[in-house]
């Protein structure tokens, strides 16, 4: 992180609204001090789990994880910018929390003030491990970003109790909700101690073997606190070992959480059937479970994955946090292979700006868990098949798991932008900054783009004389069927391997690298086993996926096609409009509903025009229809 | 039904399937007497009830219902047909129930055998008012088609039981499940007993009044047997006064038969406030909650309607016996008409045809309940949001709701075929027959058809000479755009009221009418308020929707599309294909599915021929895709 400097206009925009908007108002949230909005309790937990306050527990069994993402998500804000008063608030929490930790280094506020003879006892319902998990990914972003220890000391006396709990040879455990197994991952890469892999490992290893944890855990503990059914094997990925598990199952964010794990652990320990499992389970979400705008989640029941090539666009779930955790899982894959491979860059992309930005109001201030790709006032939320989808962002929630996720993948959106491996440096993302490695690998690199909304992107690549890079690699993102490559403004034709071009990079010298996608409107097709989309087409720009709302349509978007292979026009891009967009305009056509239900004769279609906007930017402008994927009228 | 002799080529066919297949192989069911099917236990409770058999109740609460429902459509067999056999069965059987009820007339084997402690203390869950309504109709049909008084007498005390306890000044109460309403308006209209009529209107007129009822016994009762939700006041139909109820909600069976009995009522008492709540809940269902195939439900969650125009086609209820309901409930609405309307025949007609039938396989072996437009073995039963939907008809369940009601449906379906009114004599459906009006209106008509198949209708009509009837209707099918009337050979224009044409018929003679409907082919499109449908035609001939199934077409439907406007073409009738159909092929167009989730290439359409076959008839070739609304394409 502390290489980079994002001065990008469009993601600029996020990094500033979670620092002057998101941030402060979710520290208002975590101390109770926003009128009207459901009480968090959560830092107040903590003020009477370190004994400065009397009172009880509140709050969900997970609410310290909101705490801990805060943390984690301020601690890349104070990365980005120098921010007193924002470091004095983290100080104070921090000093709350190591209070709260108990001598041992548990540290889990409902169990310490509420169970505390339940601990350990549940992990399939009570997330401790989750917790704690969040608080050691919060230790180490704060350790990276201030050069701090103070909340990784935290982190690491609270691993250090795990690990002397759990293991071969000790007590056996695998928590219900996967965020321990990444968490001991990056406090491994932090600190190089051996026991966070082993123990890592030892959970990943140990879930789906015989006779199955969870399974065993609710036969002898004797209590439930949500009353889950440990014989649903799916729903927290025990349903078999994981190097056997093929299909990605059970609740979203759970599954795309442990399998960063795996990915991150299976490349750390050389452990390549580890790395087979990911490469089959990546495939399972992205070739047949996946959203076209990189959400997965098909129910809501469970929030979870159903079967392949069920995608209802109606009543999925699509978690603003499970495109947060596929875009995690992503870079420990791009991380994990040989060679980069643009296939996991091509979905944090699409991930990163058509869910995640959507999950968030351009103002700030109101979220979606739930990402339709269709959206009806008249259903969403009040049918019943449709209780769980909103079409309209509510402000924010007691219980708040997707706010402080989008928090944390923003402020830290950089570390997803380049990679460097051997003797290569590869831009995975186009976003405008500096990336200076001057110290590390004798490289500067400036990026000036307008990417998404246009599609030259220009690198000026700074090499010291002794610099060990000696290619530039750029992806060419999966959308792009036309680019061209200029080197210091002369047309070239790189190789192209695993979807990145690779450049020559002299060393000692400035070398000015532009590539130029052709970025025009395209339509997109579903593979004709997914049932929903069947007759219908989507509408992307470059990455961003396109929607049409009512409020554009008379308020009503029934009856409504798109022309067949009609061409579709890109309107002057307008400020004023949505934060900066440019529209699309489409012919089409309208049958307008009529009294009866069947009729015998073709009800006459009106032609229309169509305009469509960026889907990332739908629901601001109240509460109305909308929908991704078009029916086709020739 | 004494009145009409039934020999038609379709329908008669199905009566013979109940009398020589269902019927037998349901008393052997309800008797336990059949090996790896699900013990019934049934006529069991009844025997240890009448203090014959030692032994527990088993089964669902509402176990008696099925013996009471079979005791029905065996009267009406009889009817058909004298069968010493069945007669003999049916005698020993309401032996049996006689003995099994108790002084007082109560007749509940399930609390009289287990929970005598609790009667009529949970009227919301424990269907004690169902189940006598149900032996109370057995007990009506049972006279009327033997005019033997043994099942009446048992009904009649049953009924003297519930007048007793209930109404004005007495206990209050409101059934959970509806039924009882109806069940003693037909016991009051074969035994003119004011009383009957009296507490039927109570039952209609205390339901969802405050404070409601089957809340206020929740909170009393302290006990529960299937844990439901008395807040939900949906389920039930008890969120108003039945006058103030707008939609069609809820538990789809509940609902039709409350609304049949509140018809039924209405017209008796000449309540016109409450006919004109049957009229706008019959406008909720038909305009706007209806499938194709008159099915109703579209939810599996309480399998219940859920909002205007939520018609999904895969994951709907469509129970076959709440299109049986919707049978009893459209009769009472044409019965309760000034002129009898055409809008209510044809639902009959399109529910019996598409539905009723549907739910049958065509050797009378196996059952659906759920009655999906678009099946996939690949999904359901199997998918979280597919569970209750199969693609394939079970044999028979422990607790068989459907397959009794449609049994009992079927042997009385004459009785829907002609309605009288004063001077005239109406033909509501078209089937082969005779009709013997002669000792009561002086009129005979023989009926002479190849219906459905076929649209030539033939009647032949002798009237006597004093006959009071001098107008013969004939409802013209919504489906049918074209038609021919001859009298007598010559042709005639008569006016048509209501959907009937109306035919002056001349006393003392023969007059032979005939109705020609031209019977081809036909698009039919969805309100383009319907989301699932948008894109989309299905097919009807005549009153008999089209289905596409896989068998015919490479064992996969996925990307298959119609060709927009292009001609349907009739296949000779095959006799030996699914029991005699006349098949229908189609242009269309296949996309095949690619490797890819989404692509930016327009997938290629092949040309593929398809066929098509009546609904009825799915699935009697194996288990296979079906789909009624194709896609379109130009």
């Amino acid at each position: 992180m502390k290489n980079y400097k994002l001065s990008d206009n469009f993601l600029g925009y996020y990094q500033d609204l979670i620092l002057q908007q998101v941030l402060p108002y979710q520290y208002q949230i975590l101390n109770d001090a926003v009128p009207g909005v459901e009480k968090s309790h959560a830092i107040e937990n903590f003020r009477i789990a370190a004994k400065e306050a009397d009172g009880k527990f509140y709050g969900m069994v997970f609410q310290d994880s909101d705490v801990a993402k805060w943390l984690e998500a301020a601690s890349y804000a104070l990365a980005l910018q120098p921010d007193a008063a924002l470091e004095a608030q983290v100080d104070e929490i921090i000093r709350l929390v190591g209070k709260a930790q108990e001598a041992d280094g548990y540290l889990d506020t409902f169990f310490s003030i509420k169970e505390p003879e339940h601990k350990w006892q549940n992990l399939q319902e009570c997330h401790e491990l989750y917790c704690m998990g969040h608080m050691i990914e919060a230790g180490v972003a704060h350790y990276e970003s201030t050069g701090k220890t103070t909340l990784l000391s935290i982190a690491e006396k609270a691993a250090d109790c795990i690990c002397a709990r759990f293991g071969k040879d000790k007590t056996r455990g695998v928590s219900g909700h996967p965020e321990i197994e990444l968490a001991l991952m990056r406090l491994y890469h932090a600190t190089g101690r051996q026991a966070y892999l082993d123990t890592a490992l030892y959970f990943i290893n140990e879930r789906g073997t015989e006779p199955e944890y969870l399974e065993e855990e609710a036969k002898h503990r004797g209590w439930v606190h949500f009353d889950m059914d440990p014989s649903d094997k799916e729903y927290a990925q025990t349903y078999a070992p994981v190097r056997k598990q093929e299909d990605a199952v059970g609740h979203a964010v759970r599954a795309v959480y442990l399998y960063t794990g795996m990915a991150d652990a299976g490349r750390t320990a050389g452990d390549d059937s580890l790395l087979a499992a990911c490469e089959t389970l990546w495939n399972s979400i992205t070739a047949r479970r996946m959203y076209i705008n990189s959400s997965i989640g098909s129910t809501g029941t469970g929030e979870a994955f159903t079967m392949d090539y069920d995608l209802p666009n109606d009543t999925n779930y699509s978690e603003t946090c499970a495109s947060i955790g596929l875009i995690f899982f992503a870079k420990q894959m791009l991380d994990a292979s040989p060679l980069p491979d643009s296939r996991y860059a091509d979905v944090i992309e699409r991930a990163l700006y058509n869910t995640v930005l959507a999950g968030m109001s351009l103002d700030g201030k109101n979220f979606f868990y739930v990402n339709p790709l269709e959206a009806n006032p008249l259903y969403d939320g009040k049918c019943v098949t449709h209780k769980h989808v909103l079409s309209h962002r509510p402000s924010w929630y007691g219980c708040a798991c997707c706010p402080p996720n989008a928090a944390r993948l923003l402020t830290s959106v950089s570390t997803y932008l380049w990679t460097v491996k051997d003797t290569a440096l590869y831009a995975n993302l186009f976003a405008g900054g500096r990336l200076d490695l001057s110290e590390e690998k004798g490289i500067t690199v400036e990026t000036v783009t307008d990417y998404p909304l246009d599609g030259v992107i220009d690198f000026r690549v700074d090499t010291a004389a002794n610099t060990p890079v000696s290619v530039f690699g750029i992806r060419i993102p999966d959308w792009c069927a036309m680019y061209q490559i200029t080197v210091n403004g002369e047309p070239v034709l790189p190789e192209v391997i695993h979807g990145y071009a690779r450049i020559p990079l002299p060393a000692g010298c400035i070398t000015q690298i532009r590539l130029t996608c052709t970025i025009t409107p395209q339509r997109v097709f579903a593979n004709t086993s997914i049932r929903e989309d069947l007759g219908c087409v989507a509408i992307m720009r470059g990455p961003l996926l396109y929607c049409i709302e009512s409020v554009d349509h008379d308020g009503d978007l029934r009856g409504i096609f798109i022309k067949k292979d009609s061409p579709i026009t890109e309107l002057p891009y307008t400020r004023s409009l949505l934060n900066g967009i440019v529209p699309l305009q489409m012919e089409g056509y309208r049958i307008p509903p009529s009294d009866a239900l069947y009729t015998y004769q073709r009800p006459a279609a009106e032609p229309v025009t169509l305009y469509a906007i960026p889907y990332y930017a739908w629901d601001n402008r109240g509460e109305n229809e909308m929908k991704v994927w078009l029916h086709e009228m020739e």
